[in-house]
């Protein structure tokens, strides 16, 4: 039963890696790379991005939806875009890729309508990061919270340098952040960045009843309140993203990294 | 054994819809129209106002507590305050409650002793969100906390756009000011929002002993204390109930809101 | 098996007040006058501030720990500093120890590496408001935490008065640097103070383990890292720092201070 939503014609899942369906005044974008973990493609970043693009100019579209299919939400950055290197090399990935994941998280920043997250199981890297940007993260008891950035040489982006501390006090996030601790479910709620845990059994029903009953509420007083809640953060987000972005650039280019990304690759394809 | 507070000479408890009390240096404000589960009219928002102002000049008092007489701890906003249309009809309304909404929470803003809520039973509305206005809330676990704002077409105020999402991070905060989550004393104090729950059989006998204790506490040192904690806040929250005020004007007149409160209105009218 | 560093000739425990040891890219600054509950000289605020400073330019310090010698991680501030007089008396006690303060604090919101906090019993005071400071807190379950400023005339410092706020929301934090309420290690980890507890019996085996797989992630993710998520704060920190020191000076000039510290040193010898 889906419809069209913004003139993109939705095709069946299975066929893209990200699918865009609308119903009930809900846009779902839906990573559909379950064999990958859906692992998220410098492509995958560009259809997410026009996604909210277009659905944020959408008058039918009152919630929009960010989830995962299959046993994953997301695994996050693909870390095989390091490895198809362009003629520029390696600068030019770091270049290029520093510019897109900026203007990728400033998007989730100027999201005008209730932005919602439903982790359906593990995330990854930005998966995570994002979520502080989020409206309301329903989570799935399966889920986990995992940013290993320093274990990759990497640092820590989708603006949760800033957010994490904010939400969860320093103590708790920088041991996310900087030293690579896994949370479950029950304990990123506890810690503010989930909302609600649900039971996985009956996580796709509940949570998407409470999405269409919130979908009906009148859409103008929650883009006004979303508005009035977020406004006051959006300049200090954007500048986040700005330091974040081009901190991550100049990572890409570490050893630190280059060996930890080797190591990984290594390692995973001898599995 | 209650004594006179600046001037004011308390009266019995029921011939007032605000009632006020001193003694031991603790200043009570005591929403008191327990049949109508303490709604605050216009009037009585100007009497709290009014005696805010005079306990901060009373050096007598050195804690000030505002809680409900009976059941409810207050269901917030009067909704009667938009049926009674002055000559200026509903514009007239939304103007001079933008307004008083603003004087009012100022007031909470700029309070320079201990201020503590006690929170009897259900709080509803503003009587939830100037919550994060407080130096301590101590809950009973017959309380409960419930922000409505988007069903009534309306938006946060009492500076909860922004308090809110600082104490509980966006996630938790979102799904009450704009879905109207409805939350327990238990969940709104893991949430930060209540300092500590009491169960309702001893509520009153614990806080008021503690209370009494704090009043005497030096009293120089608690008001240097929370200059300290609250001054580099002050310039923002002003600016912020500012804006939730305007917000709310404009609200006040759009159709979601009139409707919902034609609507809401009509079902208690039939009960 | 200690090895030097940055010059420093570690002595056997015991000998000094301070003791800095250095291991597997770990620097451990330990409290060590366990017969005092690691009441903090002026003498043993200069050599933390001194090893913080040497610690921070030390290439083979990784990670730097701070950590009590028996039973108590600290009791806070040494009252006795305020009873030896010098010739320029209480006033002149007054500031220098605001300035000593000041510089003190300073050098924790500078501190450029991971600092982490290893609580093996009760805090107290300065001990305590520091934490909000560290990049992780690990507590045994025998730790507590007391912050009884206005017990004692006193106001918060430590950068607590943001930093708790923030981390706790205010109707918690207050009910702690204003109230003097006591924290279990429990409470303090739910509320973000602390990152996780630790059974008494295991703790240390459990946190040095963690502690020495951490000092081998790449440290300039790590620096890079910390400097995102902490640069935002400094200047804020820096003021409120400042702030908070004037404000005790001017405190510990007044009456209520006074009268408060002799009663407490009064009861103390009386034990």
């Amino acid at each position: 039963p889906s419809s069209e939503s913004s003139g993109r014609v939705d095709k069946e899942p299975g066929s893209e890696s990200v699918v865009i369906t609308s119903e009930d005044g809900i846009t779902k974008i839906m990573l559909n790379r379950p064999a990958q973990k859906n692992a998220i493609t410098i492509q995958m970043y560009q259809e997410i991005l026009s996604a909210l693009e277009a659905t944020s100019k959408d008058d039918n579209s009152v919630i929009t939806v960010l989830t995962g299919n299959g046993d994953y939400y997301s695994s996050g950055n693909d870390l095989t875009n390091f490895t198809n290197l362009p003629p520029g090399g390696i600068e030019e990935v770091a270049k290029t890729g520093s510019i897109l994941l900026r203007d990728f998280v400033d998007c989730f920043i100027d999201f005008p309508k209730p932005l919602i997250a439903v982790v359906n199981g593990p995330a990854v890297g930005i998966a995570v990061t994002l979520l502080g940007l989020f409206d309301a993260v329903y989570a799935s008891d399966r889920a986990t919270f995992h940013t290993p950035f320093t274990q990759l040489g990497q640092t820590a982006e989708g603006c949760s340098s800033y957010t994490f501390p904010k939400i969860m006090g320093p103590a708790k996030a920088i041991e996310m952040l900087i030293f690579g601790k896994k949370l479950t479910a029950h304990e990123a709620c506890a810690q503010g960045l989930v909302t609600e845990v649900f039971p996985d059994s009956t996580f796709q029903k509940e949570v998407w009843a409470r999405l269409k009953a919130y979908a009906k509420l009148p859409p103008n007083a929650m883009r006004i309140s979303k508005e009035l809640i977020r406004h006051n953060e959006k300049e200090k987000l954007h500048a986040v993203n700005a330091e974040e972005s081009t901190a991550l650039q100049g990572r890409w280019l570490s050893e630190e990294c280059m060996n930890a990304i080797i190591n990984f690759l290594s390692r995973k394809s001898k599995l």
